[in-house]
């Protein structure tokens, strides 16, 4: 039996998606090694991949803050959050205006975790306004929890503005900054952060595998005996690491070797500043070359993130985005659905191992797939 | 900045560990690809992937059987198990002899599920007639738990006995096979096994990142809205891949395709029987070995495994495990501790891409060290 895992070793496609994404060859080179989870030589690896995360965070734990990894994808890094630090008689505000807003709602729901959600529309930033009016009525609430960048749309939503009201009023405050972290500064003192969330496969340019939670010592070391569940305790996970440097349940080995080799060409590229321009140019000559072709932005420019861009599809009874995305699929290049439901759009990333050139091939691409599908004549709906 | 990642590109440290394991090359270059988890190229090999591990359970979809696969190590799928499968009113009996039932406990204790554990000594298997006796009399139990493989020592325990005492009194069946999954037969219809979790990165010589659960369809879509978290959700997990192929959450792309290519390797190998063949050769080879030189096997040989072996420390003052542990490190390989507390042990893997050569290595390796340490004059405790 041929499995189909046995891809061509010629170029991989390119991934213009929001993760799992293009990675260089020496991170998954870095894969190449099977390392034992108890180890010491693995045990410096995650005490080194640790600090260096708070290193990009632009913490240390000198300032009080430490680094937690955890098995399982993103979601499993929030559930991790609300799970061990809202108390039993906590309450979580979510800002919600997307996908995953929601899905931090789900889980306070299947947690039993009072909850309620602040939602904005889809393209419109959460308000930090609103938060303040909510806080001000609501003393039961303890908790609240944003979304950096919603990568159902692209929106960049103000975390340093709904921080501060957050410290105003004297909540905590949780951000997902999965799409974000290691792409965009965040300024974590400005912004009042107890508890942020990002995964390795993002803008730190690692591979799927696990989550990590950036946590103040303080805040996390005060949720002792509120975890609702073993495998997804963060407060135990870090208990573990501290105890002897090891995780208490099987890591992923490859994954965090990956991760190392991923941090340091972080550092050689020029740091989260460089990299961030880099996706911001990515962002940038993708609108531009895209409106060219006459595809319309979803965002306002203002709101558009430099992590992802959706474009509405066009308003041709010749366009189906499957064909589009195979046609796209078949030249090497992977972009991504839509996720919203009150407007027709497919996306596309503009992080990863990816560079203006390869924005440009895309481009060329997709002008070739609009000939072939006979797109070109046609006016493109916004 | 030089991480300490950049492992010498020499041959790895061979590891006699419960996992992670030494994988073969073929299997570590798999993950040189980065594969678009929304991919339908993706999403065939997860689904031949699912199929492949029905298969070498002795199963397939026709049987009524389903593979879910879900992000995290094994312990984050045992607690799926519980956390999706045990209705509000449901109470598990755990058969525990050693840490992995122990954490069984822990987990239905942090998720507030009514539990009693049925204790044998860590040197003496799960008892089916203590198991016929608490059924018998406890008839609020809906769900028995036991540990194929406890490799906190090594001892198998009688999963067959087990499930027919369960199957007789009408109760759901959970099988933790983490360490012993592709490399010891096990027969489903014989056990009367509900919901059996295992792991990548064991016999099957994958890498880690991920667990699965071999489920009985008729059992998993009778646990519709008991889940008690989005993450571990296992039946909405299911939902996910029958809708449309995909995870719900981020994938390890990287781990997934690793486990497709040994998974063939498996095959190519001659499947389940031929493997565990191979590892009991490796045990008892080793057993007879470490003999030799004098070192007490903990278990009685008819309830030791194939998968690990748990030796008596030398009752010599000059032996510390960590010098002992280290100057093994040194010549290129990685042993394992102990775990429990009655006895001061250390523990020897047989499982992953490891050979009756690689045993015979291992034993020079320790009889040199033994010279080193001067311990080859004294008398080895039992």
């Amino acid at each position: 039996m041929k499995p189909e895992s046995s891809l061509p070793t010629a170029r991989d496609k390119l991934l213009f998606t929001p993760g799992p994404l293009t990675t260089s060859l020496s991170v998954k080179q870095a894969m190449l090694h099977d390392a034992g989870s108890w180890h010491y030589e693995f045990n410096a690896v995650v005490r080194q991949v640790r600090d260096q995360l708070l290193e990009v965070a632009g913490l240390s734990r000198k300032t009080g803050h430490e680094a937690i990894l955890l098995q399982g994808s993103g979601t499993f890094g929030i559930e991790a959050i609300f799970s061990t630090c809202v108390p039993p008689n906590g309450k979580v505000v979510v800002l919600a205006n997307g996908a995953y807003g929601e899905r931090m709602v789900q889980i306070l729901r299947a947690a039993r975790i009072e909850h309620v959600a602040l939602r904005a529309p889809e393209h419109i930033p959460n308000d930090p306004a609103a938060l303040d009016r909510l806080l001000a009525e609501d003393p039961a609430v303890t908790h609240v929890a944003a979304v950096h960048c919603e990568t159902t749309t692209g929106i960049l939503n103000p975390i340093l503005e709904l921080g501060e009201v957050a410290r105003r009023h004297g909540r905590s405050f949780i951000v997902d900054a999965m799409s974000t972290f290691g792409g965009i500064p965040i300024d974590f003192e400005a912004a009042g952060i107890d508890f942020l969330v990002s995964s390795p496969n993002k803008c730190l340019e690692g591979v799927p595998g696990f989550s990590f939670v950036i946590a103040r010592r303080e805040a996390l070391v005060a949720c002792e005996g509120y975890a609702r569940s073993v495998s997804l305790d963060l407060l135990s996970q870090w208990k573990g690491f501290e105890k002897n440097g090891q995780f208490r349940f099987t890591p992923p080995t490859h994954a965090i070797l990956a991760l190392a080799q991923a941090l340091e060409e972080l550092e050689l590229e020029g740091g989260v500043a460089v990299r961030g321009d880099r996706y911001q140019r990515n962002q940038a000559t993708l609108a531009k070359g895209m409106e060219a072709l006459g595809f319309a932005i979803y965002l306002d420019e203002d709101v558009q993130s430099s992590i992802i861009t959706s474009f509405h599809c066009p308003d041709d009874s010749g366009f189906t985005f499957d064909e589009f995305y195979r046609r796209l699929s078949e030249k090497g290049f992977i972009i991504y659905p839509g996720k919203i439901s009150q407007a027709n759009l497919f996306r596309v990333g503009s992080i990863g191992r990816l560079f203006e050139s390869d924005i440009k091939a895309l481009l060329a691409a997709v002008s070739e797939t609009m000939k072939e599908m006979q797109l070109g004549e046609v006016e493109i709906n916004s």
